[in-house]
């Protein structure tokens, strides 16, 4: 695919003090963007210089939501080379959130390739303190002009960047979440499974009421029974019980996290027993009062793994790890970041680097 | 509500075939615009020329999908008013979307005169041909900058108007229905009863797939059991059995429209009983089976009155009517748009007269 470059010739100043970066809300000076036609297809990739989008008022994707997205991160490893973390899986991950959608395919292959050449362009926006990187941002978007609901003809995929802190304030503090028994974020045979903007407008009350209890986040039950544990929203979800890590199975309504699939992955080298299923809220609650329940982390790409140090359900307060991050979560935190940031070796291929 | 007009200079031709109208693909010369800041309020209303919105790549409603609409109709009557057919509902269920939706109310008086306001300006754009009237479209979109999972702080309310034939190509022709079996389009705890983009978004699939098998729109199971009946998508459903007018109830998934309300309201003041409870498809089955279905039509504001000729439910296909309008549902598009158009009397008190 032939990427079009035109170089911004007005670049903002870079943030020094990486402490303050916060999560996405400084961009950098390009982005990248592809159009699609039914008659051409992907086309016209180009990288030009960050800016607003024209859209006319009856584009269908503000009016009937036709949005999806992906999130992963750049690094700067300590040998100053600049890697991506399996950006293969989100691509791939793209075409699915697609395929639900209504939205047509990309070639894999020429994302990847457009996204790094991005990456390289905007390479010096890379930060390099600790729990820093850049956050890559790709969205896809229905651009057709038209009020009658069908999917759209047009699509424009944009990639914006952002040098980005941890996505928790609290960093690798424990998070207080609050298990959601009201609200309902995915149904099978809806859109649970994939990264469509719908998917993160509904769970917005729920978490501002959440956040005015004090909680980072909330816990998603599932939609039929309300009792089996589903994800965080911005996570998938872990517990440790009694030395057995355990994760809700991908049954059709939870997102396929890659930082998910990274730790079942990773635990497996290391020999550490694993089970994706069906569990319950009331079993966590049962491990919780037999003692056994010894730690409960959340994993994502924005915050890698996220320590949670108290569950609430109901009146029931389930205080996990007295305030401190487990040894495994730690672990799997060190080991993540390690080999991300390429500080640790990669046994598993999963570091992508981005080449002039 | 001040409200700043600045007239398109440079105005389009207007349509002068209106049978080639279509829906939702024309719009007019001017636009409503509304901006929301925390320390404002909605504030700074202004009727605009029609244009393309400047958005920023990380606007956070094209990520999270913070975005809300409202459909409604402006009718040129035969004595030659401008009116609006209870707009007073959409601008409350705006506010019900918005509350659900995390996006701030917006004073329903001042959006009324607000929209009234832009209708009186671009009156010359109402179409007067059968079937034909002035579609409405206000909005509200998301616009903080951020790529954090969160409420945003700013907003923009948009109402752009489009001249419009029917909504269904086959206009008062008996539409093919085809009850959905495999998505979902709602839970309780869900979106189901706003106006959200994502709701639409994710009734795609489904409706390309039936549309490929021939059939004009689904028909929703509820996300649960999988067998009582919801709406279809853009409009609410009704039976004649035997006599009676069922509907399903509003049990917390389905839209509530304002045509479906007007249905039910008119029957009632016809003596025709009416009741609004839990259905299953398989009673709708039976009944067929039985010859009491009588009539099948949906109701909505693009679509007025789309009878139903074909409901499909797995290997069964329930032919309804005969290839032909049911009489009840003859009779009530008659009356709905007789009193839409001003022909007939409006005993509701449902016209809302646009004055200068």
């Amino acid at each position: 695919m032939k990427i079009d470059i035109q170089k911004n010739i007005q670049p903002k100043a870079k943030p020094t003090d990486h402490g303050a970066l916060g999560f996405g809300k400084i961009l950098t000076d390009h982005m990248l963007l592809i159009d699609y036609t039914r008659e051409q297809g992907w086309h016209d990739a180009r990288i030009v210089p960050y800016g607003p989008l024209s859209l006319d008022p009856a584009t269908c994707c503000l009016h009937y939501g036709q949005l999806i997205f992906e999130g992963l991160k750049a690094y700067k490893t300590t040998d100053g080379k600049t890697v991506m973390f399996r950006p293969d899986q989100n691509v791939k991950r793209l075409n699915a959130s697609a395929k639900r959608m209504c939205i047509p395919a990309i070639d894999e292959g020429d994302l990847l390739g457009a996204i790094a050449r991005l990456v390289k362009v905007e390479e010096g926006w890379i930060p390099d303190s600790p729990g820093t990187s850049l956050y890559i941002r790709p969205f896809i978007l229905g651009t057709e002009q038209f009020l009658g609901v069908h999917p759209s003809e047009t699509y424009t995929l944009c990639v914006i960047l952002s040098p980005s802190g941890p996505y928790y304030k609290e960093g690798l503090a424990p998070v207080r979440i609050y298990v959601e028994d009201s609200y309902v974020r995915a149904v099978a045979g809806g859109t649970g499974t994939v990264k469509c903007a719908g998917n993160y407008a509904a769970s917005l009350a729920s978490q501002k009421e959440s956040q005015a209890k004090g909680y980072s986040q909330v816990l998603w039950l599932d939609g039929i029974e309300r009792r089996y544990i589903e994800e965080v929203g911005a996570m998938n979800i872990f517990f440790v019980i009694d030395g057995q890590v355990v994760t809700p199975a991908l049954t059709g309504t939870i997102l396929p996290g890659v930082t998910r699939k990274s730790v079942l992955e990773m635990l497996s080298s290391w020999g550490v027993p694993t089970s994706e299923r069906k569990i319950t809220i009331q079993e966590i609650a049962d491990a919780h009062k037999s003692g056994v329940l010894d730690e409960v982390f959340g994993t994502g790409t924005a915050a890698v793994i996220s320590p949670v140090g108290e569950l609430r359900w109901g009146d029931l307060s389930m205080e996990i790890g007295g305030g401190k991050i487990g040894a495994l979560s730690q672990k799997l935190y060190d080991n993540l970041t390690g080999i991300q940031t390429g500080k640790l070796a990669d046994p598993f291929g999963w570091v992508y680097e981005v080449v002039g």
